[in-house]
């Protein structure tokens, strides 16, 4: 695989790079080293299953014990027809306002293919099953098994330039967002939309922090009053824009269409009482039942995180502020190596763990399954990230002195270790300092790593990988004789397509976690250290471009789904920035006024009536600043729904000029004076008619015809009201 | 006008009841005594105005200086014309989803014109301006000002039956609700559905009240409890029945069609975005400087009404509980005779202001209006309903030494009007039974009493009224000489309309206004008193039979305005809703578990973190099961939204179905195995014919050209495979 300096750097793209070949799909095919018959038999089944959707495809030689095969779509008939299905279905589920004209070419023309529609359709046509018209292909499942990846080929002319664009920008721009959007599908488009939403609304805070820093200290009511306004009015604006940008992208909707998740257990079929459809169906009490092991499972991680930390914070405690004895400055380093070693490990039992309870929930949709998944996940994130927080803010400096049986007990420990005389102990005193020193490592020196991790890592990964792959290489040609060769004119396409196969497959999830707990940092504890959103905004500006790289380079192209939003990380974001408010109020109470290198009796003078009365009124202060947003922002209609109720309007104008031309001709000539005095008069004399004619409803007819005719009443009238006058 | 004895108790109708002559309004024109030349012109020109339009009219003398005009639609053909416009408008304007059939038979088969339709119709085409196609008739300003009234008839066989049914009946049905909507519109019905459901939810607090009182007494976190989750649950119940039943009435969505308010004032017109129709705008800015008056406003209402209600209570609180002179038992009516003359006095000065308020904000729309309007009366009506409650509960309990400086006020005053041996004082002493006593006399005193000005004033009114006329018409009889005479078949009919003019129009905001603030009472004090709920139980079981009788008997028929929803006081309920639980938490945790007799050195001791922190608990009680509730209501697909869907999924197939026969007939054909085999066979050939062609772009081509066709495909891929094996 080529480093970032070979792809991008050089003045054109390397060999191999430059062209995809038309090739939509590159199909990963794993051959066993026994059972080969088996394997042939299964090769066979599915270059058939793919040609008879309407697909074309080639073979040739993967890596040592692997087939790559490419397709394409057979034609531009098929692929056409494929588009006029996807967007007839997408107006039938409301997903779109206007549907897709008679004219296949009036359509392609009025809105044409990216590139990202492209590959989903066809990977939709490969993966459907075939009662719905695809291939049916399930990567690495049952008949499928030897399938171990399908993915599309990158388009690396546009990813250099987007890199090479974005890495001589500060912002990025529509056309930016747009050329993400067509090129790897709404998803991923999203992700970036938010997080630039996100880098330049960070400027406010940034700057905030900044002058609070310098000119009022940290636990200032000023910041934390600007970082609650400024979570509300950045939620809400989000909230605006992501509306905005599904109705430009046309998927305003698409999260109602929803895939059905293969592995859903249905207990009986009934019939949709919309669509009048077959459904399958499963009982909702049955998985609320399953849904309420969430409770126990949050407490088991609360009790699980949550003793481990008290234990390592409480450590840290004694071997800082307690401690005095030998090696006292590597001791101080345990704790810390502990939860790191200790954290990751309970996690990942405590996610597998999610991982099943939400299989058990059995939701029907993979949309709802993933949105369940995330929520558990984020519950987990949560708890690792801003635990150790939460107890020094509001456990260790309020009742700093509840922990000390915990220091007693590491003192017993201390001596049984060592004996008693050979370390001394100094008095335990509260530092209020704590809490913003535990949040400058979180935001700086985990920022730090996070990025070495992500980026730099998987780089070193892969490069020990690639080597270690042509050394196998070597071994088994060597050993295996002369290979089938590349066809020279191949040969730079392969070896690419080859590389890109080696390549982890991207996830946005992760992305949006790290951006959404980044988040949860700032609002939540950003007051004891108000300079967080200037190292936020620092860290964001690499992200965005490490993350672009991630993408271009480093992973394989994602299959390009359509998303109308963040997803369930927006109401991730409205609690954070709500319990943000609460917390800062909270710290601040707690904290400011204090001298932080005070002693430690000032701690036990903390008014408890204050502190719940600030958190009382912060709390409101933010509902009712929402309501304010929420208000000014329903006044400004946005870009989007404008547009979106535009072209509902146009399409009923015309459609009712096309289908109803002659009824409103009829209808539309307006009753003028003329007209509907003859309407009345004929109206009048028809009555009359009727009335002569038939004998019951006499009395009703009878009163209307005393005055006939417009005439008769205003004479009567006249009348009456001159004998008025004149008594 | 007849008495609800004679009109409705015997077997059948008074003569002249029982039919209204196919009259759809009566116009009520009032005849001056100068100025009669003008005074005829100008019912000329109505009667020409009523008659182009296509309307037949018949006119009648009134009371002595008035004359009524009869006015109904001159045809069938004009009434449906009517009809397709406002169904085609309603349909353009996204309220129905189905828009009406070109064949205006099947429509009015389909959706049958009810009487409330018909007569609004007729209503919006004499009212609507002329170059909208109505008549522009405006009762009593410009051209028409001597148009004094414009009201439909009632239905009395409608009436008569509606009433016995309820007053047999514990509940009103849909069948009724559906009675009242066709008779009297959605305004209205809407008001007896939501009634409806507040009197059968009422049976819970009712419930739980009375077992709470029996076991616990007042000041119970249970009943706290229980009244907070039952406001929750019936808020979003109701919500929920809103839609369902606009759905039903086919009236979703009707509140965007907006009617504009004639006394708007622009500054320029610009295009409408959307519609690409002129409209007139009026800076956003501008309104919000006049809005932000409505802070001094509120300032004012507080201190003006506060002021009163301060001097008045601690004025009460001196005369009962210190004073102990001659005259107490009737010096302890003086606070509440000041009270209820003044409150009402002040009310109607605060009024007349927030009316002004209200035009000088210069709405577009009626809607609007009515909103802005309605939203300065809830906040007067709750200052002047829950002061002195919240009073007695957050400043006399918790501060009452607070209260000294003015007992000693009063004392003094007292001692200077009479000599100070003249009277003894005793100890001041809170007394926390205050509350309930007032939560007493608010839901019993006052709900009879409200009944009685409500019910039976305007009866007695009437009665003297009638007297009035008669002895009035006897003499200017004499005085004039002989009227013109009633035919006679129409005598009655004549007497009936001449008395239906003399009732007070009816104003549903009243009633709803009366509901929402008794909902009020409940959400907010109800813990001092746990009877409240039962007491408002029969109240309203009364006030719904009392409002049925209102509308039927004692007002002109209502125009039957349509509604999709209960409008602003939605949100007043949620607001009181949210606050009760609050003030609810207050007064328990302020008042339980004290002796209500005990001493007042009792008071002292309250603990304000304790009463801080059960609100604030309470408040996320709140929250949480708010959110609960909305949860689960989600889950609970509404039988009217399922409705609406289907509707639209419906005529988007017929619509496919009709337009697009023949695109999806072509298409429909699945690419089946043989079919797409074909094709890609056929498409392989043709690349190739046009490879071979031009030259151009060829390695893309020879790419898809080494395997021609799947037999090469699966050919090669299993050589390859076969290699692997043998290796």
């Amino acid at each position: 695989m080529a480093s970032l300096q070979n792809l991008y750097s050089s003045r054109s793209l390397q060999p191999g790079y430059g062209s995809n070949y038309n090739v939509d799909y590159v199909i990963h095919y794993q051959i066993p080293q026994t059972d080969r018959h088996e394997a042939e038999a299964a090769y066979v089944r599915l270059i058939e299953a793919l040609v008879n959707v309407g697909l074309t495809t080639e073979v040739r030689p993967g890596d040592a014990d692997s087939l790559l095969i490419f397709v394409k779509i057979a034609s531009d008939k098929v692929l056409s027809d494929q588009i006029y299905r996807s967007r007839l279905g997408d107006w039938l589920h409301g997903a779109r306002t206007v549907g897709p004209d008679q004219e296949l070419s009036a359509t392609l023309k009025s809105e044409p293919v990216t590139e990202a529609e492209r590959l989903r359709l066809v990977y939709l046509l490969m993966t459907k099953p075939r009662n719905e018209g695809g291939a049916g292909i399930t990567p690495g499942t049952g008949a499928w098994k030897h399938v171990a990846g399908l993915f599309p080929l990158h388009n690396h002319d546009f990813n250099r330039k987007l890199i090479q664009k974005m890495s001589t920008k500060y912002t990025i721009d529509d056309d930016d967002l747009d050329g993400i959007r067509n090129t790897f599908g709404e998803n991923v488009a999203f992700y970036f939309a938010f997080t630039q939403s996100y880098f330049t609304f960070l400027v406010f805070p940034a700057a905030a922090g900044f002058s609070a820093w310098l000119l009022l200290g940290q636990f200032s009511w000023f910041y934390a009053l600007a970082s609650c306004l400024w979570s509300v009015v950045f939620f809400e604006f989000w909230k605006k824009k992501e509306i905005d940008l599904a109705v430009q992208w046309g998927v305003r909707g698409v999260s109602k269409i929803q895939t059905p998740r293969p592995q859903f257990e249905f207990e009986h079929e009934a019939e949709d009482p919309v669509t009048g459809e077959p459904v399958k169906v499963y009982s909702p009490f049955k998985r609320l039942q399953t849904q309420l092991l969430q409770i126990p499972f949050a407490v088991a991680c609360i009790l699980v995180l949550g003793t481990l930390i008290v234990t390592c914070n409480s450590l840290e405690i004694f071997i800082n502020e307690v401690y005095n004895g030998p090696f006292k400055q590597y001791l101080a380093f345990l704790p810390t190596v502990i939860l790191v070693v200790m954290t990751p490990t309970f996690s990942t039992v405590l996610l597998k763990f999610a991982e099943h309870l939400t299989q058990m929930e059995n939701y029907e949709t993979i949309d709802a399954h993933h949105a369940a998944l995330v929520q558990k996940q984020f519950v987990l994130n949560f708890l690792t990230s801003y635990m150790a927080l939460f107890f020094t803010a509001f456990i260790y400096i309020p009742f700093g002195n509840l922990l000390l049986p915990y220091l007693d007990f590491w003192r017993a420990a201390a001596q049984k270790i060592a004996p008693s005389d050979k370390f001394s102990t100094q008095e335990f005193v509260i530092n209020p300092a704590r809490i913003s020193n535990q949040m400058f490592y979180f935001t700086v020196t985990a920022q730090v790593v996070n990025f070495l991790t992500e980026t730099v890592l998987p780089y070193v990964k892969r490069k020990v990988l690639d080597e270690a792959k042509e050394v196998q290489a070597k071994i088994s040609s060597s050993s295996a004789g002369p290979k089938v060769p590349d066809v020279p004119e191949e040969a730079d396409f392969l070896a690419r397509v080859r590389s890109e196969v080696l390549l982890p497959t991207y996830n946005v999830t992760d992305d949006y976690r790290e951006m959404v707990i980044q988040f949860g940092y700032l609002s939540l504890f950003s007051v004891a250290w108000p300079l967080t959103a200037c190292c936020f905004l620092i860290n964001n500006w690499v992200e965005l471009r490490s993350d672009a790289v991630k993408i271009a380079i480093s992973s394989r192209r994602p299959i390009p789904w359509r998303a109308d939003s963040i997803g369930p990380w927006l109401d991730a974001i409205g609690f954070l920035s709500w319990l943000g408010t609460l917390t800062s109020a909270g710290i601040v109470s707690l904290c400011s006024g204090k001298n932080p290198d005070g002693p430690a009796g000032a701690r036990s003078d903390i008014n408890a009536v204050a502190v719940l009365l600030s958190v009382f009124l912060a709390e409101h202060f933010y509902l009712v600043v929402q309501m304010a947003v929420r208000f000014v922002m329903t006044k400004l209609e946005s870009a989007g729904l404008q547009k979106e109720r535009k072209e509902r309007y146009l399409m009923k104008k015309r459609l009712l000029e096309e289908n109803l031309h002659q009824a409103v001709d009829e209808k539309a000539a307006n009753p003028g004076i003329a007209k509907s005095d003859k309407i009345t008069r004929e109206a009048l004399e028809d009555e009359a008619r009727r009335a002569s004619v038939r004998g019951s409803g006499g009395s009703d007819e009878m009163f209307w015809q005393r005055q006939r005719g417009i005439d008769d009443t205003v004479q009567i009238g006249r009348s009456l009201i001159s004998k008025v006058g004149s008594s």
